[in-house]
């Protein structure tokens, strides 16, 4: 598994289970959402803004794409959560299957972020992000081309406490034969 | 990793929580259990029973142990789930970090079972089980040594279509320092 392959078999319109386990009071909280990832060209003014942005040159860039989602958590009254973020590869040039994700917006805070990315030798794709306050390691995989497995954990900055570890099982909505 | 040092890392006394996706109608089931895993010794009579049981020689069994679970499901007014069961490891001889899982009552159906264990190469521990009329497709890691992580998949016998997703984080409660 590559990151080309990752983002090619990624691309579509997913239907979400996601729970988030928050571990200091062993609360469960249920989202369900719907996603959405379009790859977007490597010429995008949005891809071409954010690499910038990073100081990355825009010609390292692989396989750029976009992620909008629409869901629904159970945790209180929440309103829905919407949003949408442009995501940019940029594969290592001295190691194979590793690299930088630059993205648009954070998954642990709301801000810019850049993940260190690699694939285990069973092809889960394996990213680390560090935020001012937190770091999140999420790891995807597909069980088959109709089902992606995303486990995600956010831990305090120094890598030692887990907060939240949460599991989402995404099905996509028109199958691949 | 190897399975001596897996096993070893997993004795002892978890709070888990488990999350199970019910992937056909988008149903969430939350489960809260401990579990007590408990190393048994080689000789032990239940070890040897079980290898006999499956015509293995009980002197190529490595680190068996015993896990027991009580728990509590939010689906309808369920009963508190409560069981314990015996899982010996088989090491392979030709092929490292590989081999078969005994265990005295299976995981998605309730009768013994054989699986092939195997390990990634960042240390994830990966089971596969076949049943009568279904599959299980298990991941076990550590993200330190007192917080495990497990996603269970339970397929159709055939492989294909995937029924349950769940995920578990569990919280070893006298922490290693």
């Amino acid at each position: 598994m590559d990151i080309q392959e990752f983002v090619c078999n990624s691309i579509g319109n997913w239907r979400s289970q996601r729970s988030a386990h928050h571990l200091a009071f062993g609360h469960f909280e249920a989202v369900q959402s719907e996603i959405d990832i379009t790859s977007l060209s490597i010429d995008a003014p949005e891809v071409i803004e954010l690499c910038k942005a990073n100081d990355v040159d825009p010609q390292t860039a692989v396989s750029p794409f976009r992620m909008a989602w629409e869901g629904q958590s159970d945790w209180e009254d929440s309103e829905a959560v919407k949003g949408n973020c442009v995501l940019i590869p940029i594969p290592d040039s001295d190691r194979p299957n590793c690299g930088k994700l630059l993205r648009e917006r954070g998954y642990a805070e709301e801000m810019p972020a850049i993940g260190e990315y690699s694939f285990t030798d069973d092809g889960t794709f394996v990213l680390i992000t560090s935020y001012d306050r937190a770091a999140a390691e999420e790891k995807i995989w597909f069980v088959n081309p109709n089902l992606r497995c995303r486990v995600s954990l956010i831990k305090t900055n120094t890598g030692t406490g887990v907060i939240t570890a949460s599991f989402s099982s995404e099905i996509r909505q028109t199958p691949k034969s």
